[in-house]
Formats: structure tokens, sequence, C-alpha cells
């Protein structure tokens, strides 16, 4: 079996239908050997857009793939990598790269930067593992360290191949993979025994539901354990819809003062607050605007468990969701959601706001949707949207996002159709990725929020020339890259228009109009607390 | 004098009149410093396109700037600031940041990674000198520091400014710099006389025409130095256009045995061969087939001078060219250009092929035009384009460089329009920065050469699917963008478009339609390379 077979059928193996990238010289065998195993390559425009697809694709489908050639392909994939690393999106990347035995320190190969080492050291800063494959006895066990590391820790890996060695044969052995360490199970008894006391001895229990447990499949065993015991549940920015939303146990999207009121009351009214997969960021308590009791918190990630002021470091969130579902020492609780997201009644006309496109987006039904939102106040605003399925970048926050992200959205669960939500900044970005809409067959519907400005940064500092998104014709871009598109800027025609997109069968695009001024009730109150911190006054 | 201050009006003084760039949060505060000062903010639509302008910018104008914000922006600009370091493009890249007071390792800030220092790192191995400020006492220092190393070596630099500290006041003192050392006059001695001596008992001395020629802002006195000695000047593809390439002594590109064979027979069979200020690369050797015998060779870089097999490391091509230039003991030449361009007879009309559209653009005026090439067939094609300005990412081979690259060159060098050739595929990555050419009022011609494929690779390859380039209707969406346009596939109104879109003056794109086969002898000479050399089959 040859190099490049082996690792396409182990990433096969590993649920990997679908690669994204750009073909280029150093990676011409790569590609060769890729179109020959059953993962099928899908090529970007652009290799930032490839590294977003890739991450979607893999916030869907448990691992995803990028290939890339060496240099100016590997290194323009370094923003949406990193993003994949602070946002715990298990994506593999791998690079072409030129022949060990041509790596002279004084041959200057093109795409070559400080010396041939320059851009696995650059990786192993956004990835968790990073392999230069070299000795063909030491691939199969490098191959299957990266896949096995990405998996378990849902953090980047980057293998770097050499071009010669693509259509190398690999020895024929069986390696020997190292096991995780077992947990302790002293560790793990006083843990749960802490756990099930602080429950049980709360009144007003609440949990947030973090990003981790969608990485960590754990979505159909948490709706469970709300369920058993009636918790009340919030989500995060970066968390949105990891817990449906229109459920009856739902109470909103906590984001410290700057996110929803209801939750926040109940939130850090909690007696026993259960933050489960979530980062503790920025973004996620509202710019620290949050009060939360460190006394009353239990805090499970996949890195460690943290109860009050101690940690315990062997044991993590999936030990813990497993043990609370079995459990039969906890009691049931008799919360009753009066705090719900009210319906909103139905409007029908008026001027389009960003507030309306989320509440008409809200009414859609669950099952049938991806969500994405890009960066901004589309970010911000969809604290407001309620679903089932929401990908953001609601931590490293990289605008571009969302079109390419429609794509490897698409690829992982076909039978939703995406719906991007993407400022007009962030469209200029990346929006052209449409055309891989179109030539991939991806129905996704684009809804370019246009404001003509990037009014998030205006909303933390002040109107500025600068911040002026210069005007396009979207409608007419979408055309020119082969797929269709309508520009509304009422609210009745956007009703119409969404009725319009979510019914085609291929990639569709709605501009969106909206007043340069008009932000979400979030983004205001973010505004107000940079202003706070900041008396942001020049 | 505030920090922000301090830095933009030291980087004015340094003849920087635009920074490229996108605001974020990071940078709000660096942005509003950069507004009260006199360079001019040019927001691109994304971090790629910023770092291709301000390289551009840097190669005509001699520094360049770009203007980021921390994370998504700034690690969404290191491949083309990857390319500035390989090429020798001195552009000076400055990041907002996070508070020094708050970069906690367990405070988890947006577009954070690894750790607040992960971007740094990165920095340092795709710059000259990083720095990240902090003492207000070291910052002048600090700051003049970087500009100076920019300055010597061409090669980027990273400055990264926590947001609190953009207005914060700075001490009064006057620093002091590091002075280069002196160069040993004994070297200096030794390594002319031996110089001298070797092009007297010369018989056909030959001189390739480096990139760092241009860098050193040396092309003056390089022009009087040949013409004193009348030696022959052959280019190479990174340094094109270096020496005036309609100049009587110009011989043609030399790239080994792809380039220009009368260059290659000229360059091989001198006997004494200057290479000034030339990286000695796989595409300037033409994939190493250049046939150059090192004890014929004296090779001058801003590095070193070597001659034979020895060399001599304190001493650089700046030191060379002054002393030739006055140097009375050196014979002039009876070199007679037999081997010159000859002038191709005019074709009216027939298919247009990348031949045809060289060919064209060749007969163009001196002084009139800044040329910027892509990578792929435009990069391999312009072997045969014979221009005074001629800018291209010869070396480390970006693809998307041609449209952004366009910006730069114009506000460098208002007095020439940029006419850019770029492929399809690299149009696709960035062609939509046809917006800010409309947005700056910058009336630079795009010709977008459309043959359906990525055919460089074809060439080295095969035709495969993932080659080809989804078709987009270019005009229109130049229009999309606030742009004109034309489509053309003949010859005859290739001419005529050409005509009028020299004549805009705002921006206008040709989409000049080729066969998917059709390449360039150069690029055709490649491929032949390519497939003795790895005699790829698969």
């Amino acid at each position: 079996m040859k190099v490049g077979q082996y690792l396409f059928n182990k990433l096969y193996k590993a649920n990997v239908k679908y690669a994204f990238g750009i073909p280029g010289d150093f990676a011409l065998p790569l590609y060769a050997s890729l179109s020959q195993s059953p993962i099928i390559p899908i090529v970007t425009t652009h290799e930032p857009s490839a590294g977003f697809a890739a991450d979607a694709y893999a916030r869907l489908n448990g691992l995803g793939l990028a290939v890339v050639t060496y240099g100016a392909g590997a290194l323009n994939i370094i923003n949406p990598i990193a993003q994949a690393y602070a946002e715990k999106s298990p994506v593999i990347v791998v690079s072409g790269a030129p022949e060990i035995k041509n790596r002279n320190p004084d041959l200057l190969l093109h795409h070559r930067v400080k010396t041939f080492e320059t851009q696995i050291e650059i990786f192993q800063r956004i990835t968790n593992i990073s392999v230069l494959l070299q000795d063909p006895h030491l691939i199969t066990e490098q191959i299957d360290d990266v896949i096995d590391t990405v998996l378990r820790t849902k953090r980047p890996g980057y293998i770097e191949i050499p071009r010669d060695l693509v259509y190398k044969e690999i020895p024929k052995f069986r390696c020997k993979h190292s096991r995780r360490p077992e947990k302790k199970l002293e560790v793990f008894s006083e843990a749960m025994e802490e756990i099930v006391s602080r429950i049980n001895a709360s009144r007003k229990p609440v949990v947030i539901a973090g990003v981790e447990i969608e990485r960590f499949g754990l979505g159909g065993k948490f709706i469970k354990l709300v369920e058993k015991y009636n918790f009340p549940v919030a989500t995060s920015i970066i968390g949105k819809a990891v817990f449906p939303e229109h459920h009856k146990n739902f109470i909103g999207t906590y984001m410290g003062a700057v996110g929803n009121p209801a939750a926040r009351k109940l939130v850090e009214e909690s007696d026993c607050l259960l933050i489960l997969g979530e980062m503790i960021t920025d973004t996620n308590t509202g710019l620290f605007t949050s009060h939360i009791k460190r006394e009353n918190l239990i805090h499970a990630s996949s890195e460690h468990i943290a109860i009050s002021h101690h940690n315990f470091d062997e044991i993590d969130i999936t030990d813990l969701i497993n043990y609370l579902l079995n459990s039969k020492k906890i009691k049931k609780f008799s919360f009753k959601n009066s705090f719900a997201q009210k319906k909103a009644p139905p409007v029908k006309d008026g001027k389009l706001t960003i507030k309306a496109i989320f509440r008409e987006l809200s009414s859609l039904p669950d099952g049938k949707y991806s969500f994405i939102t890009d960066v901004g106040d589309c970010l911000f605003g969809c604290v407001d949207l309620n679903a089932d399925i929401i990908l953001n970048p609601g931590y490293y926050a990289s605008m571009g996002f969302g079109v390419p992200a429609a794509i490897g959205a698409f690829l992982a669960l076909p039978s939703r159709k995406p719906i991007s939500l993407v400022g007009d900044g962030g469209f200029q970005m990346t929006g052209v990725e449409i055309s891989t809409l179109v030539k991939s067959d991806i129905p996704a519907l684009i809804i370019v929020v246009n404001n003509g400005a990037f009014s998030s940064l205006e909303a933390m500092d002040r109107k500025r020339d600068y911040f002026t998104v210069h005007s396009w014709d979207y409608v007419k871009l979408a055309e020119s890259l082969g797929a269709e598109g309508i520009r509304v800027n009422t609210l009745k025609d956007f009703k119409k228009a969404l009725e319009l997109g979510t019914q085609k069968n291929k990639a569709f695009l709605i501009e969106a109009i909206i007043e340069r001024s008009d932000i979400s009730e979030t983004l205001e109150r973010i505004g107000n607390a940079v202003h706070r911190k900041f008396s942001r006054k020049k």
C-alpha cells in the first residue's frame, strides 16, 4: 500500500467524505492520490474559504479535511485553522511539500519562506499535533497519531507530505497506538459524589449548554439528561443551538449583561450552575459583564471538571454527562419555564430591520435548516435566533466564515438546507464562494445583510469613513457566478424572498438592505459596555 | 507625543503615504490614530489583498505598511507577508492587540489562538524583526529599529501594539540607533581587485540583472554602468524589467533551459557572468536546468559577494555597483546585440493566444504603465513581455497577487496606469478587489486571461477535473462592483479592447478568452522539464 492511499483510506474510514482545498505543484501527487480514493475533492476559489468549509464540515461531521500545497497554499489557510483551534473543530490539514532530499538550506525552492521548516513551525502554533512524514517505517504511526489526537481533542492537526513520498510503498506492519491513560477511579468517585450532593442541595439549578456538547457528539444524551431532571437550559453564543432552542426547557442565550435578560436572571441567581462544555471567553461572558458566583459553579469541559475553586484534572464532560444520565441519586426538579422566549406576534410589513430578520428566521421549522452566521451583528443578533443547528465563529470571530461554511455544512448534512447570514463586510471577503455552491450543486440560501458598514465596529467606536463598506450589486454578483438573487428592503418583501429562497433547490442570494444605524439589541448593549469600559471618545 | 502619533509620523517621514488593511476591534485606537496622521488608510475587502497591495506599494515606493487587527486580521495576512519576505519587499505590518494587563493565560479573549504570543511567534517566522510594544520607555527605539531593519534588509517587519498603548504618552528622550558595522576595507579591496581582473580578462562578460537592483534603488546607476562598459544584460523572471527591456543591451530573460533561448546561449557561454542582486531559485534557474559554471561566476547580493567558490561576507551589491560605476580600471567591451528580441511583425487578427497577448503588451510604450502579473502562465509567459516596470511574485509565486497589487502600484506611482495580467484561477481568489480600485479611483486595467483551468498545473501533470476553474461572467462581475469591462476572444477584438482599456481613466476589465490547451513557450518547456524529472504519468 502506498502512503497516499493509506492516508486517504484511513481518513475515509474516519468518516471523511470530502476534502476542501486547491491543488498546487507540490500537491500534484497528493491530489492524484486523493482522486483515486473514495474522498471527493472540493476545489474552492481561495484557501481561506477551503479552511472555513472544512471547519464547518468538521463541526457537523466529526472530522474535516483540507488538502493544500506548500507555502502559498498552506500559509493562506492559517487564519481559518487558527479559528478551528480556538473553537475546537476537528480539522486535519494535509500539505504537499518539497522532497526531503532537496531541503538544502542554500536551495531556494519557490513557495519557501525562511527555512523549509517555517511552515511546520507555524502550524505547530495553531494545531494540537503537527507531523512531517519522512521515514516510511514511521508513517502509519504518524498518520494514525494525528487522526487519533484530532478526534480526541477536537482540535486541528497537520500532516506535511514531501511530494516524492505520496507514491512510496509503505512496509507492512501493525503499529501500536498510544492509548489515553485510564482515568483514576478515585478522582471520578470523589468528583461525582460532590456534584450529586451539590445538585440535590440546590433549589434553582441551571445548565449552560456549551459548544463541546456538539463537538463531542453528546447532544442526544444531553437532551435526555435535561428532561430526566427537568433542568432549565441556556445556550451560549458559540454554543448556540447545541440544545434545541424551541425546547420547553430552553431559557435563552446567556451572554452576561449583554445577552438575553431572562436567561441572565436565571443563570446569575442560580444556586447551582452547571456550565457544560463551554469556554469562558470574553464573548460568552458579554465582555466579562457576567456575574457568576464561582462558589456555585460546576464547570465541565473536555479538559477537566472544576467545582467552585478546585479542579479535577483527569476527568471530563463526557464522563460527567454519562454519569448524570445514568445516576439514580438525583432528584427531579419542578422548574416551569415562564421565562421562555415568548412567540413574537406576527408582523406583516414595515421597515426591514436586523431584529425582524432574526424573528422571521426563528419561525422556520426545526429539522430542515443548518443556520450559519458570519461575524458582526449576524453573530451578535443571533442571540435572538432560536433554531436547532447554528454554526458560528462565536469565539475567534473571523469574518468571512458565512458563505464557505455553507459548503461544508451541506456536504456534512445534505438533508438540511444551509441558510447563511452574512454582513456586507464579511460577504466581500469570501462571498464569491457562491461559485463553489453553484459548481457543487449546493442549494444554500445566502442572506447578505447589507447596511453599508462595519456596523459592529461603529457601535464600539463611532461613525468613521473607514467603516464604510463599498457598495456592490450583490444580486448581479451572484448572477455573474451562476446563482440567482433578489434585493429587498421591506419586511413584506423579505418574507416573500425567504419563502422563495427556502423553496429553491439551488444557490440563492437575498440582499436584505437595512439602515446603517440599525443594530440588534445585543449589539447595542455590547456597544454601551465597550464605551463604558474604554470611555472611547476619540 | 503619543505612541500612535510617533509611529505614524515616523512612517510618514520614511515615505509611507498609504496604509492597507481592515479595521477590527483590537485595532480601533490604531485606526483612530492613523486617521489623525497624514497617512491615508486604504481599506481592502480582505486581508490577503491588503498584504499584496502593501507589498506592491513597497516594491515601487521603498516601504509599505499594512495595519490590521489581532488574530483574524493579522493571521489572514500571513501568506502575502511570507511572500514579501521571500521576495525581499519592505513591508511593515502593524497589528492591534490585547492589553498586556489582560494577557492572563486563563483568559479567553476572542481572536486568541493558543497563547497571547502565538501571533508574534508566527510573525517571527516570516519577518526579519518582530516586536511587541510594552514599556513606553523602549517604544521609540523598538519602532525605529523595525523601520531601520526593514529599510536596510528589504524584508518585512512586525509591530504589535496593545490597544491601550496607542494613546499613551511617550517619555521624551533621544534614543540611540544601533549602527551597521563598518565594512572592512581589506575585504572590499581584495574582492574588487579580483572582480576587476576577472572582468578585464574576459572576452564575453554577461550581466544578469536581479530583483535587488530595484529593491535597493540601484536602477539608474546600473543603467549607467551597463552603458559605460557595454555589457549585455539579461533579466530573470523575478527581476523582470529591473533593466529596461527595450534597451539596446537587453538580451532576453534567462531561465535556464526553459527561458529565452538567445539569452541562455549568451549567459551559459559567458566566460565572466555577473549575477547582480538575484536569488538563485528553482524558478530563476528554470527548475535547475541552468548550466552555469561556478568558476566563471561573480554573484553579488545584498547579503554577500561570491566569486567562483569563495565568498566575501561583509560587502554587498551596493558596494559593487558603486565601485564598478566609478572605476577607471575596466575596459569597454565591443558587444553588439544581434540576439536582441526581434520586433515581431505586426499581426492583424486571428485566434487570441497567450503569446499574442504578450506580444501586444510588449508593443506598448515605456514610461506609461506598471505591468503586474499573477502566477501561472501570466508569470511564465511574461518571459516574452518586454517593458520597463513589471511586478510579479516570481519566486514565492502566490496566486491572487494581480488585482490587489494594482492598488499598491498605482498609489506608489500614480503617473503610470497599472496593467494586471491574471488567470481565471488567480482572479477568483482576490479579483473582487476591483471594488477597491473603484472606491479609490484607481484607473487600473485588469486583463483576465480566461482559459477555464489551472493550465500551469495541467502542463506539469495532465488534464484533470479538479484543474477546471468554474466559469464566471467576469464582465458582469466587474459591473457588479462598479467597474466596466469587455469580453474578447479574437486578436482583433483584443487589440481594440486594449486600446479602449488603456485610454479609460477608471478601472476596466478585459476578459480575454483563450483555449484551455494554449500555453506559452516557456510553460511548455517547463512542463516538459517537469515530466522528464518526475516521469509523472499517474
